[in-house]
């Protein structure tokens, strides 16, 4: 299998992967492709990497021919395409030169322990991904999708996930069996909502909570700001009307971490 | 002039805006562009646009025609395209029908006066936005560019910033040039560093600080980190390797935020 070239854009093989572009082919065949040396090496100690399609530039770093090695190693089909070819495949203008078939990780059933954030309609991949890095680097429980979100296996997602995507357990529900899930468990629902008094600073967050993040124009939707236990406000120091999506999360999950070690070990003031 | 349409790409004002997608012709003409409803509304009060082109996707909200005469209020040269030509001009897939030509901002001179902020070569026009945006909203004073950093004025920096581009005084200078002013304005050089034991939330911020925030794969730089006052943490509760940057300056800014309004007012605990 080394020693074949694919010069073809017609293979089978290149055809899969240009059609887990789509989410529609993602959903079908339960796959989804990673792209760039440092998710692949991310993905490999998961074991669902399937396959991989390289081309020459992969050797242009030491890293990228330490990677195939490995791969070889671990006796995973990879196959190596023209550059021509390669091209065709990927999504970001500086390639390294490898894409990965991976199969998407399986979770167990939803959980509302500890932190768990819930991207209500998140359209924006490089928000939702950026979401769930920030997410895993607070450790967060979990990642509920509401429909109507970006796909998480959306190739840009991937990307601004840095590899994070395989570390957190996550569940894509509509917006009301979210509510009931969320009732059911104890839980308590937080929003930030700037018309609230209170600064998030100067709340104490329960063990189990669940974090809205709402969508970039809209906001948190109605339903969630209705049943909310715990409104925050994340203070504006200047002159802008919101804080982005992630950066408002990222605020957030970390005063929400600030606390939880605070009152674990005292060692913050 | 209100009863002209465009109907020509090679009209002169359409290609000076197309020209301005360049950063070459921006720092040359100093101007540059601003798309969208929302950050034209913004722009307005600055006294900065000089002039709007617009088509008639702009009438479709309400909120668009009344921007429309507000601009044609203030005596604002506006020229209608056809939607073929403007589509020409635009950056963005859901355009809303209005890009405003407008003067760069001018700022006094650099000061270390407060919380400053330094962009060190941060490559992504969305993560510079993202972070003038979180830094207007957590107060800080100034933003000092590093050279080789993505352009201010680069179309989609401005879109990410929604607005808050007019609100933070900014200045590009070399590293070299951009340490030695702070070293003689005494204020301290803070920057995050995965490798310290001191955790981001035990540090006490001085009043008059510079937070150095790392070019997105080669963190922050060497100089920045030999000569710094004080390096902190920001822990990692979950397998990734690093926030991204503009979540880690939300973070960071936040923090030091909150620890001046506790001392200025008691009120958070």
């Amino acid at each position: 299998m080394d020693s074949i070239l694919i010069t073809s854009r017609h293979n089978e093989q290149v055809k899969q992967v240009k059609r887990l572009q789509q989410k529609k082919y993602r959903d079908q065949e339960n796959l989804f492709c990673l792209e760039g040396v440092r998710v692949v090496e991310e993905a490999l100690p998961t074991g669902l990497v399937q396959k991989v399609l390289f081309t020459e530039r992969l050797f242009a770093s030491p890293r990228g021919a330490a990677l195939l090695e490995q791969i070889q190693h671990l006796g995973i089909p990879h196959l190596e395409c023209t550059v021509d070819v390669f091209s065709q495949l990927v999504d970001t203008v500086s390639s390294q030169g490898i894409i990965a078939v991976a199969s998407k990780p399986i979770w167990p059933a939803v959980s509302f322990r500890g932190t768990v954030l819930i991207a209500d309609e998140i359209q924006d991949p490089g928000n939702m991904g950026t979401l769930i890095r920030t997410a895993v680097a607070a450790g967060v429980a979990g990642l509920v999708v509401v429909e109507g979100s970006v796909d998480l296996y959306n190739p840009k997602v991937i990307r601004s996930t840095a590899g994070a995507i395989f570390h957190l357990p996550n569940w894509v529900f509509s917006r009301g069996h979210t509510l009931e899930l969320l009732k059911r468990s104890g839980s308590a629902l937080v929003v930030a909502d700037l018309h609230q008094s209170e600064d998030f600073w100067a709340v104490a967050y329960p063990p189990d909570l669940a974090v809205v993040i709402g969508n970039e124009a809209r906001g948190v939707h109605e339903s969630f700001r209705e049943q909310a236990d715990l409104r925050v406000k994340i203070p504006l120091a200047g002159p802008v009307d919101s804080l982005n999506a992630s950066a408002a999360s990222a605020v957030l999950l970390y005063e929400i971490l600030r606390q939880r070690r605070c009152t674990n070990t005292d060692s913050v003031v």
